[in-house]
């Protein structure tokens, strides 16, 4: 569709034109800059221009429109004969909006522009040519630009730009991130009688930036409503949910069509739908998207796996909806093919158990050996950040460390049981499974299903140790050993992203994801900003000199805070886990020969020599004859 | 089929016939039983028996054989008369055996026999009677009884009682001992040009106990040599191979036959090729064989995942190939339907690598600290195992420890990189799944994942500590440690067993399991037979005030052990990984309600009070307004 906005020079073709096109995501061209230099100097001359004069520039603004498949073109086109001569030969829809107004508001708005060439005089000579189209979609130059926008939307008849499918938490803001960002939405949520009836109306309803956006809740009308190729959200429950929504929106969709699973979803499922869709020529994307809440409105981190192609297609809704890092770089990006968007999610969650972990365990140590009361280590928290622990989970414990109800920590109220959502589980299995020693997000994950055992706890604390000598541990090494474990829960971490995308053949670029998590995302840190300048493009960080001598500064900080808590009957499983990765990471002799041997002897599993391992599987009788 | 053995009084009948009955593995009846009190009476007082006198006993016989499916009677038969008798009305197949021999052979064990009612005297009476039939397999008494059992057997063209496919170790040393238990074996191994041909045609001119077993490789002419319902053994490789041989040979089964899937296979590809079978008519048995290559030739330990039907046609030869403990109780059995057996098979094994991992450190923290050499640590060990921690894997330890070649130690030559066949991965994924923290035997994983980074480790190790100062740990301090790590190994293990029979509704009887597990498996110990006494058939170890009471007898041991390895940077993660359980399982206000706070702030994910636990989850805006 070509859309030509007419109107008399200072009727405001160009900003109307501009924003108009950005609305629409298409591309602008201003009728002024096809003029030949002698029509320019001519009217800056103070001439008006002739008929003849006009042909040639008429003419090249044609040539554009025939070239282009969609735009604006601003062009003030006074004359039946001068549009008739815009038109000719266009094969696609052509749509014209006339700017009208009083001519002493126009020749104010001239007087007041710089530079340009149109003297003012020559208004009245452009007010004598025009011939009203009967055609045209008429808009006065004095309502306000948001009105003439939303007018023209509407008379052009514009399908909507984009679709979200489940307005739950995460989709509603995440709608009212979109809208924000003037993309106009279509909005569907499913009818279930006396539970989920008019949710897509009443977030609009309730929501002032969602005005724009149309509520269904038949998915036919839904699809209906969308501009081609159609670009929808899916944000509802992953597994069987999403299958039952892909099964009634795929037949709908026309080739070419994009679909963006934003759910928590299993990778190896957003592989097998990518299939599943492909056989429809619809395009699936599997985002992951990470920030909670507030980075689903405000702007989350957003991790896309699937074609390029089809990443083309909704890069800019995405990445205008995505955080940004310094304002400028998005925090959204295409991560690899098939289901890489949803592993680097996933992975991210896994990394997220261990760094809850770590500052619990942290606060465990500081609370129970250096009897700090929870405003204390709020406050100490608050040093940390400043010495370069800055996080976004650290500055949300600080918050929840302050809370009070009454006189008491609304903290110690809370139930010690922790639950989960699943990703953590899924990444421990994927480390399981792709042989990554992911040691810290497989201890957080098992020390929350631990704690999910209360009665058990409760009947087996009275075998506790009766007395305990509590010795304070040196706040700043708490400190030094949360950093130390921090840069190995990110080795490990990112150690599983560069297996898999070996595994699977992704070609994950770990620096892109590091960029990606710097902002928005549950994990966002000032590690994951130096990381995204310096973590290694190949191997992972522990491989790289500076980061692993930067690790070993804090070594033995956490080798004594481990032992201290242990001495005190702590459990800190994370930090231990930390611990013996290390010292294991750096031991080149190992026990782990006996463990060969033994397979050896029972299993004739064979071993291989220190000497010299390339000499191939060696089978020893290890029992005395 | 009912076989009738004749012969004279003092023939051997009774012998031959009981010993040709459990090869077939039918049931024998001797039909001395069947006399009236009046006719033993008469014969004991030396009269021989008239016509009429034998017409009630041989109903008798007639009636017995009338109501079974298959069995063996002992009974003379003399006469055509006789015999006619004993048939009357039989529509099945009947078989006649003749025994034969010399008459002063036969009276001599006459005179051998002791509280017989039958005179020696009367012999000649029944030679007198004697009608040989022409239509019986006429043996001579004198034969050896080995040679009259396979002559019978052959002359009554049975068909072979068990089949196995697959002649790697572990299947030929299966075969082996099967064959040893009497049963008459087909063998099949597929045929590959140039890499296995012949496969079980070798095997069976090997080895001496193999030589009533049949060797194919067609798979048709295999099924056809097997008695219905067939028994099946499959000892193929786990995953897409265990589907190319199930989908060639289901197809050529009979309605009843059973299928035993003796391979490291996943449970879940046990339940859908048990579905798959189950459309044939097919009972296909998933069975979890732990041993090595010695367990499987000297009785392994048999871990049974079906139906009871399907395991009353199995359980005899599979309990006569398994291990025995006491000489009396099979360390096999059904453990519960589905892919039971081999979810319990993939447990034994996440244990074992526990229990490999935690020798490996005790030793490593030896070695090191204490600065003992392998043999120095061998004779400690043996101290360890008459104090109660024997167990087959330290004693391989043991024999690994003093293996040398020349003067050197053969372990030191072995690279300590360790490698791993998937089970250990798949229970570390369960227990992700299920909710189980099952720490230890995840620890034991991703060390043998660590251990595979050599190039990394090596690279690393520049930067370990240079001067650390070895301190002693005292050895029995080591072993106290290992105590109580095992323990909470074995806590752990049950506990994923229990987990998993709650989720799939598997009734698994965690007391029988550890009575399987308590002999020619690879974790037979000393603890596992008390656990098969002492575990609680309700939760799991530490739940069990006792076994509480016992661990923590040793708690202060692996807090020692665990802090002086990791002072003297030595990597114990699986002794630490049980440090870190046991503590977090003694304790009552962990800080895992920050965890808590934390999901609920940034997900809405909500919590529950400690107070009133059933109150419901909240929800609170925990940042400042």
């Amino acid at each position: 569709m070509i859309i030509f906005i007419l109107g008399v020079s200072g009727s405001g073709k160009t900003t109307v034109g501009k924003l108009l096109a950005e609305r629409l995501e298409i591309p602008f061209f201003d009728g002024d800059v096809f003029h030949p230099a002698s029509n320019v100097e001519k009217m800056r001359g103070g001439t008006p221009l002739t008929d003849e004069d006009r042909e040639g520039w008429l003419d090249a603004i044609n040539e554009a429109a025939q070239q282009a498949e969609r735009a604006v073109f601003a062009c003030s086109g006074l004359k039946e004969s001068y549009r008739q001569r815009l038109r000719r030969g266009l094969n696609k829809p052509v749509k014209w909006v006339m700017l009208e107004g009083d001519a002493a508001l126009i020749k104010q708005r001239m007087m007041g522009r710089e530079g340009h060439f149109m003297p003012v005089h020559l208004l009245q000579s452009q007010l004598d040519l025009l011939e009203v189209p009967t055609y045209a979609i008429r808009v006065k130059v004095h309502w306000p630009i948001e009105t003439v926008l939303d007018y023209l939307i509407e008379q052009l008849h514009m399908k909507q730009s984009f679709g979200l499918i489940g307005l739950g938490i995460m989709g509603t803001n995440l709608s009212r991130n979109l809208s924000q960002k003037g993309f106009r939405l279509s909005l569907y949520n499913r009818f279930v009688p006396g539970q989920e009836e008019g949710v897509a109306a009443s977030a609009v309803a309730r929501y002032p930036e969602l005005s724009s956006a149309l509520p269904f809740e038949q998915l036919p009308d839904f699809v209906a409503s969308l501009q081609t190729p159609r670009r929808i959200l899916l944000m509802v429950e992953a597994g069987a949910a999403t299958d039952a929504v892909a099964a009634e929106l795929l037949p709908l969709l026309s080739q070419g069509d994009v679909v963006m699973d934003g759910g928590n979803t299993h990778y190896s499922d957003t592989v097998r739908r990518q299939k599943w869709a492909a056989e429809l020529g619809v395009h699936w994307l599997g985002v992951g998207i990470s920030g909670g809440e507030m980075g689903a409105l405000e702007g989350p981190s957003i991790m896309v796996g699937g074609t390029p192609e089809a990443y083309q297609l909704v890069a800019r809704p995405l990445e205008l909806m995505a955080a940004r890092v310094g304002e400028i770089m998005p925090c959204c990006d295409l991560v690899g093919p098939g289901g890489a968007g949803h592993f680097v999610k996933m992975v991210h969650n896994g990394m997220e158990y261990a760094e809850m972990q770590l500052i619990a365990e942290s606060y465990f140590m500081l609370r129970r050996c250096n009897q700090l009361d929870p405003d204390a280590i709020a406050a100490l928290f608050k040093t940390w950040e400043s010495r370069g622990d800055d996080s976004y989970l650290l500055g949300i414990t600080r918050q929840i460390l302050q809370k009070k109800e009454g006189d008491e920590w609304l903290l110690d109220k809370v139930l010690d049981a922790a639950g989960n959502k699943g990703t953590g589980s899924w990444a421990t299995v994927a480390a399981a499974e792709l042989g990554v020693p992911a040691t810290l997000m497989s201890s957080a994950l098992f020390a929350r299903y631990l704690s999910t055992f209360v009665a058990e706890r409760k009947r087996a604390s009275s075998f506790a140790p009766r007395t305990i000598n509590r010795e304070e541990v040196t706040p700043d090494k708490v400190r030094r050993a949360y950093r130390i474990a921090r840069i190995i829960n990110h080795h490990q971490g990112f150690q599983l992203l560069a297996s898999a995308s070996e595994a699977y053949g992704w070609n994950l670029e770990l620096r892109k994801i590091a960029q990606i998590w710097s902002g928005g995302c549950i994990l966002q840190s000032r590690l994951m900003k130096e990381l995204a300048d310096r973590v290694p493009q190949k191997g992972t960080l522990l491989t790289d000199r500076e980061w692993m001598e930067h690790a070993m500064e804090y070594h033995s900080a956490l080798i004594e805070c481990v032992g201290m808590a242990q001495q005190q009957a702590l459990a800190v499983p994370c930090h231990a886990a930390a611990l013996s990765f290390i010292q294991g990471y750096m031991e080149v002799n190992s026990p782990m020969n006996l463990i060969q041997a033994q397979r050896d002897c029972f299993g004739a599993h064979t071993y291989r020599l220190k000497k010299n391992p390339d000499a191939g599987p060696i089978h020893t009788n290890w029992l005395p004859d």
